[in-house]
């Protein structure tokens, strides 16, 4: 039987799915002892704002992150002007 | 572990998403008592004709609301058609 | 309570997803003896290549199969050209 | 492809697996025109306390309906002892 | 973010059940180039009347080949008989 | 629709379910300006060896860490008796 769901981010190319799929069937027929013939898998893609770890979604780590290194990079930049101009 | 599944109508906001996942994971740490940093929540959405209660999809239910609407409107307005030429 | 989730390929019409959904429900209502309104089914789409069978992705499957078509068409061209011109 | 996942609340016979299984697999497969053999079913059992709508398990409801019946059995017993001791 | 569940027959021993996410975790972030951190792996065990393909549970499908089988020994043991007698 | 499926390792009381769901439809409804009474919660339980991140179950990992618990305490104890009998 084996019924395998893998819930990936969206973005992945086509290649990736079916490296994927092939990677894992194998991974599976092998690993339980079936053929290979049995293994059935389901992608299910999810968006940025469709998976959350800690209830942060990913959309919003980053946009956190972008805005963190927006900052970092005003302020190094304020500090080179600073010293710049010393 | 909890990993969470929610399956959700099309069409909510990417702030109601955010919402959403951050009042069910604080919901879920709490009352479990764990980390809420162990808790990972999948949405994925489903269309109007992807979702049937009683063999009925919510697109057809609409559909059948709006139909009845009309014919409400039309009798209404047939009525008072009717009462003005009296 | 039954909960159905029904994964099928992308490319179903709206009126096939009414028919199955209407189908199921009676189904399982009438099989079970429980009312139809306490029946939920939730339908997931996935594309060619979110769909594997042995590892291969129903988007490779059918691309072996057109390729395998052009390579037999290929095949009696050349062997009707052949004949054509002893 | 057709994969369908049923989720039931634990106590279902055998019998009734078999039977819900073999309605919904037909139905599928009519309803869609597929052949019977790419339908794949598989059944989740749920507890009790493992189904809740609105926030109350079935589990809750089970015991709420329970202590209604027995209050509402008391209150009828004790307005039949009022009743014939006057 | 990959989550993947797993679908398997009940009756896999834990030694089994360790070496399929080992090689499943292994195979899908080699794959899809991720952290191995980041896989997450659910195994939920359906009994033989828990799984149906075509709508004939795993455990008809048991039931069937092993009355296919008595029937074939009944009948070459009556055979063997039949030639012993004559 | 809300329709949550929750997975949890196996052990939570009745209790623990029942809080659970219960703040997880609270929240679910708030969040998105729904009914509760449309909120369904599904919980599936997972046994240690059924849940796995990076490839390691939580039963693989609960073997190890009470392995290195019971190094660490033999090594302690060696340390004891070693500066005891000094």
């Amino acid at each position: 039987m084996p019924i395998i769901e893998m819930h990936l981010m969206t973005g992945r190319t086509v290649e990736q799915k079916r490296r994927v799929v092939a990677a894992v069937a194998e991974a599976t027929a092998t690993a339980l002892g079936v053929d290979k013939n049995t293994v059935r898998i389901l992608i299910t893609e999810h968006g940025l704002d469709e998976f959350a770890v800690a209830g942060v979604t990913a959309g919003q780590k980053a946009e956190m992150a972008a805005a963190a290194a927006a900052t970092a990079a005003g302020a190094s930049e304020a500090a080179a002007k600073a010293k710049s101009t010393t």
